[in-house]
Protein backbone atom coordinates (compact mmCIF):
# COMPACT_ATOMS: atom_id res chain seq x y z
CA UNK A 1 0.00 0.00 0.00
CA UNK A 2 0.95 3.47 -0.70
CA UNK A 3 0.69 4.81 2.69
CA UNK A 4 2.28 8.52 1.49
CA UNK A 5 -1.34 8.89 -0.40
CA UNK A 6 -3.18 8.82 2.94
CA UNK A 7 -1.11 10.93 5.15
CA UNK A 8 -1.55 14.59 4.96
CA UNK A 9 1.29 16.73 4.94
CA UNK A 10 1.16 20.26 6.30
CA UNK A 11 3.51 22.68 6.51
CA UNK A 12 4.33 24.92 9.36
CA UNK A 13 2.66 22.93 12.13
CA UNK A 14 3.49 23.09 15.34
CA UNK A 15 5.62 25.61 14.56
CA UNK A 16 7.32 27.16 10.87
CA UNK A 17 9.81 25.14 9.29
CA UNK A 18 8.14 21.53 10.55
CA UNK A 19 6.65 19.43 7.07
CA UNK A 20 4.09 17.46 9.72
CA UNK A 21 2.65 14.13 9.47
CA UNK A 22 -0.54 14.05 9.63
CA UNK A 23 -2.70 10.53 9.95
CA UNK A 24 -5.63 11.34 10.95
CA UNK A 25 -6.04 11.01 7.66
CA UNK A 26 -5.27 7.63 7.06
CA UNK A 27 -6.81 6.70 10.35
CA UNK A 28 -10.31 7.57 9.43
CA UNK A 29 -9.93 4.96 6.20
CA UNK A 30 -10.73 1.46 7.80
CA UNK A 31 -9.08 -0.61 5.12
CA UNK A 32 -5.59 1.23 5.30
CA UNK A 33 -5.80 1.45 8.90
CA UNK A 34 -6.01 -1.98 8.93
CA UNK A 35 -3.49 -2.90 6.54
CA UNK A 36 -1.05 -0.79 8.46
CA UNK A 37 -2.19 -2.60 11.88
CA UNK A 38 -1.70 -6.32 9.88
CA UNK A 39 1.51 -5.40 8.11
CA UNK A 40 3.03 -4.24 11.91
CA UNK A 41 1.70 -7.32 13.18
CA UNK A 42 3.61 -9.29 10.58
CA UNK A 43 6.87 -7.50 11.49
CA UNK A 44 6.65 -9.19 14.73
CA UNK A 45 6.12 -12.46 14.00
CA UNK A 46 5.45 -14.51 17.46
CA UNK A 47 7.77 -12.45 19.39
CA UNK A 48 5.33 -10.26 21.26
CA UNK A 49 3.84 -11.29 24.75
CA UNK A 50 3.04 -7.41 25.08
CA UNK A 51 2.62 -3.98 23.40
CA UNK A 52 3.39 -1.04 24.94
CA UNK A 53 3.34 2.83 23.51
CA UNK A 54 3.09 6.42 24.80
CA UNK A 55 0.49 8.60 24.72
CA UNK A 56 -1.51 9.63 22.97
CA UNK A 57 -0.69 8.69 19.44
CA UNK A 58 1.14 5.44 20.47
CA UNK A 59 -2.16 4.62 21.71
CA UNK A 60 -3.62 4.78 18.38
CA UNK A 61 -1.65 1.75 16.73
CA UNK A 62 -0.52 -0.01 19.92
CA UNK A 63 -4.06 -1.16 21.42
CA UNK A 64 -4.86 -2.39 17.81
CA UNK A 65 -2.05 -4.06 17.10
CA UNK A 66 -2.07 -5.72 20.89
CA UNK A 67 -6.15 -6.99 19.84
CA UNK A 68 -4.41 -8.15 16.81
CA UNK A 69 -2.00 -10.30 18.48
CA UNK A 70 -4.36 -11.24 21.21
CA UNK A 71 -1.40 -9.61 23.78
CA UNK A 72 -2.38 -7.31 26.81
CA UNK A 73 -0.89 -3.05 26.22
CA UNK A 74 0.87 -1.00 28.71
CA UNK A 75 0.45 2.07 28.50
CA UNK A 76 3.05 4.55 29.10
CA UNK A 77 2.44 7.74 30.13
CA UNK A 78 2.72 10.96 31.09
CA UNK A 79 3.41 12.30 34.40
CA UNK A 80 1.02 12.21 37.03
CA UNK A 81 -2.04 10.06 34.72
CA UNK A 82 -0.83 6.19 36.28
CA UNK A 83 -2.23 6.17 39.48
CA UNK A 84 -0.52 3.62 41.09
CA UNK A 85 3.81 3.77 41.84
CA UNK A 86 5.61 4.36 38.46
CA UNK A 87 8.72 4.38 36.73
CA UNK A 88 9.84 7.52 34.69
CA UNK A 89 12.10 9.04 32.14
CA UNK A 90 12.99 12.30 30.85
CA UNK A 91 13.81 12.60 27.14
CA UNK A 92 14.07 15.44 24.80
CA UNK A 93 11.28 15.65 21.95
CA UNK A 94 11.47 16.87 18.52
CA UNK A 95 10.04 20.51 19.64
CA UNK A 96 11.29 20.14 23.72
CA UNK A 97 11.62 18.10 26.74
CA UNK A 98 8.91 15.96 28.38
CA UNK A 99 8.72 12.54 30.81
CA UNK A 100 7.23 9.71 30.53
CA UNK A 101 6.18 7.16 33.05
CA UNK A 102 4.91 3.36 33.69
CA UNK A 103 3.76 1.48 36.38
CA UNK A 104 6.28 -0.08 38.25
CA UNK A 105 4.36 -3.18 38.38
CA UNK A 106 3.01 -3.43 34.75
CA UNK A 107 5.10 -5.66 33.43
CA UNK A 108 6.17 -9.08 34.18
CA UNK A 109 9.77 -9.89 34.70
CA UNK A 110 11.53 -10.92 31.14
CA UNK A 111 8.17 -10.44 29.17
CA UNK A 112 8.80 -9.54 25.79
CA UNK A 113 7.75 -6.07 25.13
CA UNK A 114 7.42 -4.75 21.88
CA UNK A 115 7.48 -0.81 21.59
CA UNK A 116 4.80 0.88 19.24
CA UNK A 117 4.43 4.68 18.21
CA UNK A 118 2.85 6.61 15.55
CA UNK A 119 6.29 8.14 15.14
CA UNK A 120 10.01 7.69 14.84
CA UNK A 121 11.50 11.75 15.00
CA UNK A 122 14.41 11.88 17.07
CA UNK A 123 13.85 8.51 18.67
CA UNK A 124 13.99 10.06 21.76
CA UNK A 125 10.29 9.42 22.93
CA UNK A 126 10.49 5.53 22.09
CA UNK A 127 14.26 5.72 23.93
CA UNK A 128 12.42 6.57 27.06
CA UNK A 129 10.15 3.83 26.27
CA UNK A 130 12.53 1.60 25.63
CA UNK A 131 14.62 2.29 29.15
CA UNK A 132 11.06 2.24 31.38
CA UNK A 133 10.14 -1.17 29.92
CA UNK A 134 13.54 -2.15 31.07
CA UNK A 135 13.52 -0.80 34.75
CA UNK A 136 9.89 -2.47 35.08
CA UNK A 137 11.40 -5.78 33.80
CA UNK A 138 10.70 -6.33 30.52
CA UNK A 139 12.67 -6.86 27.38
CA UNK A 140 11.97 -4.86 23.92
CA UNK A 141 11.93 -7.15 21.94
CA UNK A 142 11.47 -4.20 18.87
CA UNK A 143 10.28 -1.45 18.21
CA UNK A 144 7.83 -0.53 15.40
CA UNK A 145 6.57 2.74 14.16
CA UNK A 146 3.80 3.97 11.45
CA UNK A 147 5.93 6.38 10.01
CA UNK A 148 9.96 7.06 9.92
CA UNK A 149 11.56 11.09 9.70
CA UNK A 150 14.94 9.33 8.07
CA UNK A 151 16.75 12.85 8.99
CA UNK A 152 16.34 13.36 12.57
CA UNK A 153 18.28 10.67 13.79
CA UNK A 154 16.14 8.68 14.99
CA UNK A 155 17.25 4.58 13.99
CA UNK A 156 20.95 6.12 15.20
CA UNK A 157 19.44 7.00 18.77
CA UNK A 158 17.52 3.42 19.00
CA UNK A 159 20.26 1.51 17.10
CA UNK A 160 20.79 -0.84 20.43
CA UNK A 161 17.11 -2.08 19.53
CA UNK A 162 15.55 -3.45 16.51
CA UNK A 163 13.32 -0.81 15.17
CA UNK A 164 11.22 -0.63 12.06
CA UNK A 165 8.56 1.65 10.45
CA UNK A 166 6.43 1.06 7.37
CA UNK A 167 6.97 4.60 5.68
CA UNK A 168 9.68 6.78 5.64
CA UNK A 169 10.26 10.44 4.75
CA UNK A 170 11.51 12.08 2.91
CA UNK A 171 12.50 9.35 0.99
CA UNK B 1 -16.42 -12.09 31.93
CA UNK B 2 -16.28 -10.40 35.74
CA UNK B 3 -14.50 -7.50 34.17
CA UNK B 4 -14.38 -5.58 37.96
CA UNK B 5 -11.82 -8.80 38.48
CA UNK B 6 -9.08 -6.74 36.25
CA UNK B 7 -10.31 -3.73 37.07
CA UNK B 8 -7.94 -1.89 39.76
CA UNK B 9 -9.30 0.39 42.48
CA UNK B 10 -6.93 2.82 43.91
CA UNK B 11 -8.52 5.15 45.91
CA UNK B 12 -7.85 8.64 46.75
CA UNK B 13 -6.45 9.69 42.95
CA UNK B 14 -6.59 11.59 41.56
CA UNK B 15 -7.56 13.95 44.62
CA UNK B 16 -8.66 12.23 47.92
CA UNK B 17 -12.41 11.20 47.63
CA UNK B 18 -11.96 9.68 44.47
CA UNK B 19 -11.99 6.00 43.92
CA UNK B 20 -10.06 5.87 40.49
CA UNK B 21 -10.55 2.88 38.40
CA UNK B 22 -7.62 1.55 36.75
CA UNK B 23 -7.59 0.00 33.59
CA UNK B 24 -4.10 -0.78 32.90
CA UNK B 25 -4.53 -4.32 35.02
CA UNK B 26 -7.40 -5.31 32.15
CA UNK B 27 -5.41 -3.68 29.60
CA UNK B 28 -2.20 -5.92 30.10
CA UNK B 29 -4.38 -9.01 29.99
CA UNK B 30 -5.00 -9.53 26.72
CA UNK B 31 -7.43 -12.22 26.46
CA UNK B 32 -9.68 -10.21 28.72
CA UNK B 33 -9.06 -6.71 26.68
CA UNK B 34 -9.80 -8.69 23.65
CA UNK B 35 -13.09 -10.01 25.59
CA UNK B 36 -14.06 -6.24 26.42
CA UNK B 37 -13.35 -5.09 22.60
CA UNK B 38 -15.01 -8.05 20.76
CA UNK B 39 -18.18 -7.19 23.71
CA UNK B 40 -18.28 -3.65 22.47
CA UNK B 41 -18.43 -4.79 18.86
CA UNK B 42 -21.32 -6.99 19.96
CA UNK B 43 -23.13 -3.89 21.13
CA UNK B 44 -22.89 -1.77 17.99
CA UNK B 45 -23.83 -4.65 15.55
CA UNK B 46 -22.96 -3.04 11.77
CA UNK B 47 -24.76 0.36 12.51
CA UNK B 48 -20.84 2.24 12.55
CA UNK B 49 -19.38 3.67 9.89
CA UNK B 50 -16.26 5.46 11.52
CA UNK B 51 -15.51 4.94 15.67
CA UNK B 52 -14.64 8.02 17.22
CA UNK B 53 -12.73 8.65 20.32
CA UNK B 54 -11.50 11.68 22.83
CA UNK B 55 -7.30 11.30 23.94
CA UNK B 56 -5.84 9.86 25.25
CA UNK B 57 -8.05 6.93 27.07
CA UNK B 58 -10.88 7.02 24.42
CA UNK B 59 -7.90 5.77 21.82
CA UNK B 60 -6.77 2.70 23.92
CA UNK B 61 -10.75 0.87 23.31
CA UNK B 62 -11.41 3.32 20.18
CA UNK B 63 -8.73 2.11 18.00
CA UNK B 64 -8.91 -1.64 18.79
CA UNK B 65 -12.68 -1.44 18.25
CA UNK B 66 -11.99 0.18 14.61
CA UNK B 67 -9.99 -2.33 13.31
CA UNK B 68 -12.10 -5.37 14.46
CA UNK B 69 -14.57 -3.80 12.77
CA UNK B 70 -12.76 -2.61 9.91
CA UNK B 71 -13.91 1.05 10.14
CA UNK B 72 -11.85 4.38 10.52
CA UNK B 73 -11.15 5.99 13.87
CA UNK B 74 -11.23 9.75 14.43
CA UNK B 75 -9.13 10.94 17.21
CA UNK B 76 -10.84 14.37 19.24
CA UNK B 77 -7.98 15.55 20.90
CA UNK B 78 -7.03 18.49 23.33
CA UNK B 79 -6.52 22.11 21.95
CA UNK B 80 -3.06 22.47 19.64
CA UNK B 81 -3.08 18.60 18.82
CA UNK B 82 -4.77 18.46 15.59
CA UNK B 83 -2.77 19.93 12.70
CA UNK B 84 -5.87 21.48 10.17
CA UNK B 85 -8.55 23.78 10.69
CA UNK B 86 -10.83 21.74 13.85
CA UNK B 87 -14.22 22.48 15.63
CA UNK B 88 -13.69 23.23 19.46
CA UNK B 89 -16.15 22.22 22.12
CA UNK B 90 -15.21 23.25 25.58
CA UNK B 91 -17.15 20.67 28.37
CA UNK B 92 -17.05 19.96 32.16
CA UNK B 93 -15.01 17.17 33.71
CA UNK B 94 -15.14 15.18 36.47
CA UNK B 95 -12.43 16.95 38.45
CA UNK B 96 -12.38 20.34 36.20
CA UNK B 97 -12.97 21.54 33.04
CA UNK B 98 -10.99 21.24 29.78
CA UNK B 99 -11.90 21.59 25.68
CA UNK B 100 -11.60 19.39 22.97
CA UNK B 101 -11.06 19.72 18.76
CA UNK B 102 -11.76 17.41 15.75
CA UNK B 103 -10.92 18.28 12.61
CA UNK B 104 -13.56 20.05 10.56
CA UNK B 105 -12.81 17.92 7.63
CA UNK B 106 -13.10 14.62 9.69
CA UNK B 107 -16.46 12.96 8.69
CA UNK B 108 -18.21 12.12 5.72
CA UNK B 109 -22.07 14.15 5.48
CA UNK B 110 -24.17 12.13 7.21
CA UNK B 111 -21.68 9.16 8.23
CA UNK B 112 -22.69 6.81 11.08
CA UNK B 113 -20.49 7.12 13.99
CA UNK B 114 -19.94 5.65 17.33
CA UNK B 115 -18.25 7.09 19.90
CA UNK B 116 -15.92 5.06 22.44
CA UNK B 117 -14.43 6.22 26.03
CA UNK B 118 -12.88 4.07 29.12
CA UNK B 119 -15.04 5.71 31.43
CA UNK B 120 -18.80 7.42 31.64
CA UNK B 121 -18.56 9.73 34.29
CA UNK B 122 -20.48 13.39 34.60
CA UNK B 123 -20.62 12.71 30.65
CA UNK B 124 -19.07 15.96 30.00
CA UNK B 125 -16.37 14.36 27.82
CA UNK B 126 -18.09 12.15 25.68
CA UNK B 127 -21.13 14.83 25.34
CA UNK B 128 -18.54 17.39 24.16
CA UNK B 129 -17.35 14.71 21.60
CA UNK B 130 -21.17 14.09 20.91
CA UNK B 131 -21.30 17.85 19.65
CA UNK B 132 -18.05 18.14 17.88
CA UNK B 133 -19.07 14.89 15.61
CA UNK B 134 -22.47 16.62 14.41
CA UNK B 135 -20.87 19.72 14.50
CA UNK B 136 -18.71 17.82 11.72
CA UNK B 137 -21.26 16.83 9.47
CA UNK B 138 -21.65 13.45 11.53
CA UNK B 139 -24.31 11.39 13.38
CA UNK B 140 -24.01 10.04 17.07
CA UNK B 141 -25.07 6.01 16.13
CA UNK B 142 -24.12 5.06 19.85
CA UNK B 143 -22.21 5.75 22.65
CA UNK B 144 -20.12 3.17 24.24
CA UNK B 145 -17.57 3.28 27.20
CA UNK B 146 -15.81 0.36 29.35
CA UNK B 147 -17.21 1.54 32.52
CA UNK B 148 -19.94 3.74 33.92
CA UNK B 149 -19.90 5.36 37.63
CA UNK B 150 -23.42 5.23 37.78
CA UNK B 151 -23.49 7.55 40.50
CA UNK B 152 -22.24 10.97 38.68
CA UNK B 153 -25.05 11.69 36.09
CA UNK B 154 -23.39 10.58 33.07
CA UNK B 155 -26.29 8.67 31.32
CA UNK B 156 -28.83 11.42 31.90
CA UNK B 157 -26.21 13.83 30.22
CA UNK B 158 -26.22 11.30 27.41
CA UNK B 159 -29.87 10.57 27.49
CA UNK B 160 -29.96 12.17 23.71
CA UNK B 161 -28.25 9.56 22.33
CA UNK B 162 -28.08 5.75 22.59
CA UNK B 163 -25.00 5.23 25.77
CA UNK B 164 -23.77 1.66 26.99
CA UNK B 165 -21.08 0.80 29.63
CA UNK B 166 -19.72 -2.74 30.00
CA UNK B 167 -19.56 -2.74 33.64
CA UNK B 168 -20.80 -0.49 36.18
CA UNK B 169 -19.76 1.16 39.25
CA UNK B 170 -21.04 0.95 42.52
CA UNK B 171 -23.54 -1.60 41.56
Amino acid sequence: MDYKEKIRVIEGFPIEGISYKDITTLLKDGESFAYAVDEMAGLIDGQADLIAGPEARGFLFGTALAYKLGVGFIPIRKPGKLPAPTYQHEYELEYGTDALQVHIDAIPKGARVVLCDDLIATGGTLYACAKLIEQAGGEVASIIAFIELTELGGMQKLAGYSAKALVSYPS
